[in-house]
């Protein structure tokens, strides 16, 4: 099989439960990815045109679940399991779904999740 | 911070120990991640220009361990811990260390893995 003209990187990173951050893992995001790579297939893109698998931490760990989508280098935040068929038809399409696609403002760390962070630094 | 101009995916895919494909993390890709992630931090690039990140298989397995450079989609092959300095030093300059980067050849499964897999294949 030839390198795929796009890949998705679905964030699985899991941490604690109460973590202020929360974790793509624990918004459903194993299933999500099972789920893209089970429509990639039906859709036959999954041979030549996207892979998708799976990351560590994407580091916007607040608007996850997240995937980054490469070469095109945008993120997919907030994704929920009923997006999957947007996002492959998407691909298929050649076009994005926009509404899921992050902002620059998305990737800096929320005021309040800063100064908990802050507050909860020892020392 | 905002979005990081490169991500690196370093497939760290485990497979059992025997296994005819072999895997990247048999083949110390956990150590070459933990490698570049230190190099990226201590050149001053981790914060804005480039995140590396783990990943599942990226489906190169036999020129693992494997690392898929975004957005510029070329993915380096065969790389040793050793290579992780002349990696970093590549993506500070915006060059590419050449002599690891996999061509289309190395993308397709080899002749004998593929005769293997189906010998091997029940039914």
């Amino acid at each position: 099989m030839p390198q795929r003209k796009r890949s998705l990187y679905v964030c699985v990173n899991r941490r604690p439960d109460g973590t202020p951050k929360g974790s793509c893992a624990a918004r459903g995001a194993v299933e999500l990815h099972a789920r893209i790579k089970t429509l990639l297939k039906e859709r036959g893109l999954a041979e030549l045109e996207v892979r998708a698998c799976t990351s560590s931490c994407l580091d916007v760990c607040w608007v996850g679940p997240s995937i980054a989508v490469e070469p095109d280098h945008y993120v997919y935040g907030r994704v929920q399991l009923a997006d999957a068929e947007a996002i492959v038809e998407a691909l298929a399409a050649g076009t994005r779904v926009e509404r899921l696609v992050l902002e620059p403002r998305d990737f800096e760390l929320p005021r309040e999740l800063r100064e908990r962070e802050k507050a909860e630094k020892p020392g």
